[in-house]
């Protein structure tokens, strides 16, 4: 079975990554790519690496268009934007992968705190699934609209998800040290973002205060059926692609209980999730480029210290819808992803 | 006045950089250059940035020729090197600035531990002061012999002192997630410090077992007046030099006193320690290849986080150690440093 | 069909590409891994990437061994060791493709003048093929060993092979200045390529005495019929993978050939070259992570400049390898690589 | 003697580096700084680096505020900006050093072709001195105005003066393949100069058109008496400062002249120009963050290949310009350099 795949949003950082996994998904004829700018553009002119490996052209989203050519549509837009075409294409049928937040947070008011704007289909958003295949395959399975994870979140609930899960963790003294390469940050042409900023620097930014915060809590409250607030430092590292987050929390009480072999339970039946030798710790070099969530970990009595690292545009964005996406159809989960 | 200074150990990386420093000191006289390896080397072929600014040779360290040649000798030497040297300088009568870790921790236990050897020389350790300007400038004055604080360690403590001092937060909280440049692990010839290992990869490393730790808990315990834990992960940047500490503390007590002026007075009259105003905070952009300690501060009610950067080789290093130097013989105190 | 593969040198640069390209290659059963230190290791501990991906163990090559689960072998070993194991790979009758230098120069005296070792293996080095597919694809179908050129060499030669072929320049007036990343000069523990030697400088490096220069003029100079001599400065460049040559001659004399237009035709059918538009030029973030050679060309009455990009270890090695064996066994010759 | 200092345009590249080589400046008052905003700014706000060193607050150039405060005026402006204030800086009687290209070229027509605009400032122009000091020394002493050489050309003509001045080779011979770090381009915000875009990247650009050729032609062109045209290939490097240019030439005819020899007597006096022993060439690692110019040098019986190496923002822009200075006010040469 062959797949029509549409991506709206072709010509960011998510979309190159999508088109870049897609060329090489046996099952996916990758049918329409769309920008939201006036301008039509050449793919291969936005990106001159896939010149001679494809040549569609990017143009305005068109609904019929999309109609005709398309069983699912990625879209790979700014937050508030996406939840401007999700309404239309689902009423066409469409199964639909956004890859923005909005759809992520159930609580409209949370959304509106952090991104500056009303929830506008809050019809969807109620069955919106959220697209973490280890917490939630099954539901993604017959979802029509999943909400793909923000890459923070990502690194952050699979380093947490057992503990959570379990309730073996002081439920206040949870502390995520985060750190993101550049392609995190999207491809704003932003001072901050320019090599000289970036090169030999490291800055933490939006200190206790980032929009996935709200992401990560909820679904880590879910696992835990209890509120589960989160202390979170991202940082912006002078590379271009991965994430390590250094996670620490205090154990609810003292346990006999070996947590290296918990993780490796939890996590066993999972494609992607690693977890290491007891004294090895995961690198980005080791995850970079793939869609792995590499986890290691350190306990004593009293404390547990998880470090989780992932590709960012992959696990962390692109990878993990194409993961989404092969559930979805029950082709094979890790097809053009390993 | 002038004085004349040696270094033993020109060769590494603190030497470079004190060698660097003191170029531009307008009353040092550097005299003398050892290195530890059988060979002579010229500095200017070592280091051929300094070629036509000194012409001094590398020999093996010759007591009589330190005795004639040196006021003040630094030692930028390996930790478990140093002390086979301080007891025949101070012998001398020279002053003796150690950059190593031999003379940092009281508790021979303790750095045995941590460094895998005896510690040799116990009485003069007894007597070493430990050279952060900013909590022991009065001792410093009159040390015959200072042991230059490490550089993970001068970036915790200055990020904690106030906090330590004051008795402010629950001393079982403290979560020091410490990031450092290459050039804090010397010049070794380590698969892990080539550059297709480092390059483009983030990586933690020593979890909560590096041997900084005591040094911190240590100083701050002294502090405190009480026993100061910590949990300490110190990560491997990407970059040539810089640390930057993000520290975690759980407060003691509610209180209405504003940390960020705690900071701002405990810290009034340092020429090297900025703190950034409220929602700033530091880089190490813009304390690389300086002396300075930048310090933010965020708090809630029940938490404080704490940023902290420094350049390793500087304020971390040779900097720090040319700051001891200046205090020492009463040049004022910034002198080649700014 | 299926064949079974073997690397011989399994765990330095181009073997880990190697074996990155082949685990996705539909045709290809990696059978067996070798290196050649005495220790055997699991190939998942020496890159924790693939963990999960492929559980092979490297031991030493035993021709039994190889005879037994191998159809083809890759030599993925340093200058002169490869022709200690040739011979007998092809009196059993595997193919052999070679990544070192051993088979690529047809003099030995020159091989002996470069590689500083005598050549033991010269019935074989006459037969062997040269494996540029742009140029030598009808012999490499055939062949029995395939000397797949150096990083250098590639970009050199197809940037050179038009103008050489149809002899438009002046013989003696061609320099190509050349810059490779890190990797070009495979995981020796050496000075010059730790982090902080590389990171944030630039340098030439055996300047016009290189090793692949030999190689370059011998091909060019086949092509044109005549000796082609050639200067040759590599550059060392702070990133991790790609090559960017830019080459300078003097046009033979005038004429009213289109260059860009006799490069396209030049190259037409080939799948790896693509030519960039006239004013547009390579640059290896295009060609990076590809097996693309991307070409640009700019001409005025007198001269001509080409700029060719790969990545050093995928056109340029390990890459090109795979798509000599493509060649050899009549798959589809883009399999695994786009 | 003090003088008081100002610059024009502080806020930029070329601005940051004034400022930080003049803080260590013991003759120089830095009594104004001027951007050419709006909106003031205190130059520690735009430098956090600078914080605790400088208070000054950047305001409009006012020709008032400049006459009262000012012995000398540094122009660290865009092309084309800074003939609108030379003319009347000069008129007051305050001594002006240009860092951008409007005093450099005497041709306008030339200037006019490359920088896309009429020159205003005709008559100034004329008695401009290029400031090279070098080469033009004698004429900076008692200068009113210097035209500060631009980066590229102050590498490529220190690498060509020897060669150029003897008439030493062949004047249709000379190859420039230059490469140069970000900090080249500027505080432009454009996509190629962002992280994402330069970082693990490597490219050439303005192939053969960019405007620093008719300055280096025109400087080489007087030295030897004739014509000397260049072909000219700027590359953009991932690296923060520094330039390396690989220049190449046929010689005019067989000499017994020894290259190295030559190179060394031409530059013997010269306290910022270091000639590498045979077999050396120069590195941005060595120059990087100093006003030395390392070359190298490789002959053979017909060619010439010369290395060279400068910091573009220190010898090739403000450090050059602070030596200008020195030169001008007969400070010593290297005051603040080295």
């Amino acid at each position: 079975m062959m797949i029509n795949v549409g991506i709206i949003g072709a010509t960011g950082h998510t979309g190159e990554e999508l088109i870049s996994v897609l060329l090489n998904h046996p099952y996916v004829r990758l049918s329409r790519l769309y920008n939201t700018s006036e301008e039509e553009q050449k793919i291969s002119d936005a990106f001159p690496q896939f010149k001679g490996r494809i040549e569609l052209t990017c143009s305005k989203p068109d609904m019929k268009d999309i109609a005709a050519h398309c069983d699912l549509v990625f879209l790979a837009l700014p937050h508030t934007v996406s939840m401007n075409f999700v309404p239309r294409l689902l009423k066409m049928g469409k199964k639909v992968i956004d890859l923005s937040a909005d759809y992520r947070i159930k609580n409209t008011k949370v959304y509106e705190k952090f991104y500056h704007k009303a929830h506008k289909d809050k019809i969807n958003l109620k069955n919106a699934v959220y697209g973490l295949p280890e917490l939630y395959r099954a539901k993604i399975k017959s979802a029509k609209l999943v909400a793909n994870p923000g890459c923070y979140a990502t690194s952050a609930i699979l380093a947490l998800a057992p503990l959570a899960a379990f309730n073996l963790i002081d439920a206040k003294s949870i502390i995520i040290d985060a750190k993101s390469g550049v392609s995190g940050a999207g491809k704003k042409l932003e001072k901050g973002l320019l090599f000289l900023e970036a090169n030999e620097d490291f800055r933490a930014y939006k200190v206790n205060v980032h929009q996935h915060m709200p992401e990560i809590s909820n679904i880590l409250s879910r696992l835990a059926g209890k509120n589960i607030p989160i202390t979170f430092v991202p940082h912006l590292l002078p590379l271009n692609r991965g994430i390590l987050s250094t996670v620490y929390a205090k154990k609810a009480k003292k346990s006999k209980l070996n947590l290296l072999n918990l993780y490796r339970k939890f996590y066993k039946k999972e494609p992607f999730v690693r977890i290491k030798e007891e004294g090895n710790f995961p690198r980005i070099k080791d995850v970079a480029l793939t869609n792995y969530c590499d986890i290691g970990i350190k306990e004593d009595a009293d404390n547990v210290i998880v470090i989780c690292a992932i590709d960012n545009l992959l696990k962390g964005a692109s990878g993990q819808a194409v993961q989404n996406m092969n559930i979805m159809y029950k082709f094979p989960e890790t097809t053009a992803l390993v």
